[in-house]
């Protein structure tokens, strides 16, 4: 008799993104003609045009696929050498990373999902909270949590609060922890890790032989010189760290496709004999055994991104975002509210008025702003109190959602 | 410390495709001259244009792509509806298979290898052998066997010769297992069931509680009215069947990426305790969480596959291959040599002349005819003593490779 992986079953049903589709769509029904002044900072996609450069290095493949001459079949499930040593020469220039420590993916979102396809049980995990929910889904799925509580929480998870008090970037923990969740700029918070925040963690992982998943999906947005993009700005940190990327929200690639993982070649796992294992080898074997590859197409839009005119459209996109961030910003705190992140990152993470918990500001912002945000409980328990807007819209829905926050929070 | 996978080390190096890669540069390096006649019909891989109507439709999806109003961002985790209707309506039509039941992907292999995520230790996997070694490497990356012998075979899969005694299409276990994969028209034999043995399967899944795994990837090749292109033509297949379907090898998708799994409402496996618990939920759950969905761009290119334009270009594709693996067939009989497949499926499957195994024939081929096939060994124990040829090529390449096969091998 078939049996199913039974830890799928500690899975809280994905109630963030249903309930605030439930609570629209309810409000939508009750009130028709407000509805329809409805806009939505609530998920983070992009809402731009994808750059022409982008645009034109896919029109330009689809018109190969139709000649045989330059048709092409399975790629290398790597990713081409063309994406791969021009992430490594304008990505990461400067940084030591080789082509071959880049394998390109079809989203952040699986590979930092997949990543734990190669390691194994009996590893404490280490994320912090507010999260990026998927980081905790996958742990359970995998066996690596107990069931949850009734915050929200998985027993056998070490969840490190990030609050207003420690800027959002937690503590090294007490406890000896094997692998840990690191985004930054960080969804939700939008805040950004120093340095030096940055460099106690690969000392940490160093003395205990810990790996860091840095998650920098949203590196395009620091503007700040003294704010690291990458993990290995960091000393040492190609001993102990992978990096998720993406380009997504550079290139604006969310509907497209297409991102990447770095895994540098020194980086070790143990064996249950305690044994140095490469970890590269690893990634390479289940990337070409469960994967074939990301679309031809996409890898040369992909690759676009790092053309001089590429590089000149992303900059005007994220100009954009970053100017709705600004706005959005200052409105908040004109209306009196305390707010965080939004200057390095696309997300504004905002305090709640005294005596509104998450979802009563959501429920606020839909029926008095007709604005959608999304809930900082649904990031995890440390969330609660803060709700997330989102920067990634048009400059006119961006410049309405202000007045409103004027109007009617002020 | 953070601990790997220690499955990941039962794994045999990636020893066929390497080996071969290894055996034709070594040829190369010592005939030149003779190297540039090569003619590869090892891997499977399609050769011809992509339709016009999925490259139009490619072309517009990228415009679309470049305008505010009509951008897509991230789509819905589980395909578009617009794709897993056209698949609903037109691959299964009559099938009584809805379009939320099919989950549309980037990809037959990653599916092929996904699925097992939702399923728990302690399964019996029954493969067939020879066999597309993704199933075998992927269950052994889970842990779902032992170490391997010195033949590649592993320690607890129920391995099912497919022979020229049993037709290619194995008898059913005697003992009991609960996950059976089973690929028709076959890679590498290029076998068909017929619905009868299909039934049997059903038959002996239902009884069992037991849940196969049907990879259709290749059903575009069928002609012959009378050879199922879809487990589910089989009465009862909804309640124990699994398909995996791909854009590959109908529409030339491998270097695109497209393919779909249906996983039907009524598909239940046990918890730990007994419990029935319906897949669908669970593969739904897995896909949200680890996936972001494949390309629009490819999602627009996969729907024109359906188009009447679309049918009439792959139907065309389809006899092209078919036209090949006839001509390839007779080349090989006329040579003497057993041959198996090429018939409703783009592999012919060819016995080694007595004496030589597939490894010498593979040097035989690579010498003598200046063509590169693959050794049945490499797909497993069973296949030794035939090595697989592939239609995939230009008719001038095919027509070639048969009159070299009757002058060297005749």
């Amino acid at each position: 008799m078939a049996r199913i992986n039974d830890n799928y079953l500690k899975l809280k049903a994905g109630y963030l993104f249903p309930e605030i589709a439930r609570r629209v769509n309810a409000f939508t029904e009750a009130n028709p003609e407000a509805a329809k002044k409805l806009i939505r900072c609530g998920i983070g996609d992009v809402t731009e045009p994808l750059p022409e450069a982008c645009r034109k290095a896919m029109h330009e493949a689809v018109d190969e696929q139709g000649n045989r001459d330059t048709f092409k079949g399975y790629g290398p499930e790597q990713g081409y050498a063309f994406l791969r040593e021009a992430i490594a020469d304008n990505a990461y220039a400067g940084l030591n990373v080789s082509a071959d420590e880049i394998f390109v993916s079809d989203g952040s979102k699986c590979d930092s999902g997949n990543i734990l396809d190669i390691f194994g049980p009996g590893n404490t995990i280490a994320i912090t909270d507010p999260v990026y929910p998927v980081y905790v889904d996958t742990n359970v799925m995998v066996g690596n949590t107990g069931d949850a509580d009734e915050s929200g929480s998985y027993e056998g998870l070490v969840y490190m609060p990030c609050t207003a008090e420690n800027d959002f970037v937690p503590a090294i923990p007490e406890e000896k922890v094997d692998l840990v969740y690191l985004c930054y700029p960080n969804n939700p918070t939008g805040a950004t890790a120093t340095k030096e925040q940055l460099k106690a963690w690969v000392d940490y992982a160093k003395k205990n032989d810990a790996i860091l998943f840095y998650d920098a999906a949203y590196e395009a947005f620091v503007t700040d010189p003294d704010v690291p993009r990458s993990i290995y700005e960091i000393e040492g940190a190609r001993d102990c760290a992978i990096e998720f990327r993406s380009f997504s929200k550079n290139g604006g690639f969310t509907g497209v496709r297409c991102a990447y993982t770095v895994v540098p070649k020194e980086l070790t796992g143990k064996t249950a004999d305690g044994t140095d294992q490469a970890i590269h080898p690893l990634w390479n074997r289940r990337q070409s055994t469960k994967f074939n590859g990301a679309s031809y197409i996409v890898q040369k839009g992909a690759a676009a991104v790092f053309s001089p005119e590429g590089k000149e459209q992303v900059s005007a996109l994220i100009e954009h975002y970053l100017g709705n961030a600004k706005l959005l910003r200052e409105a908040c705190e004109a209306a009196g509210l305390k707010v965080f992140g939004g200057v390095n990152a696309p997300y504004i993470w905002v305090q709640c008025p005294e005596g509104v918990d998450s979802w009563g500001m959501f429920d606020r912002m839909l029926e008095k702003v007709n604005v959608v945000i999304t809930p900082g409980a649904g990031f995890g328990a440390a969330g609660e109190g803060y709700f997330r807007i989102s920067a990634f819209n048009s400059r006119e829905n961006a410049e309405e959602v202000c007045r409103r926050i004027g109007e009617e929070l002020g």
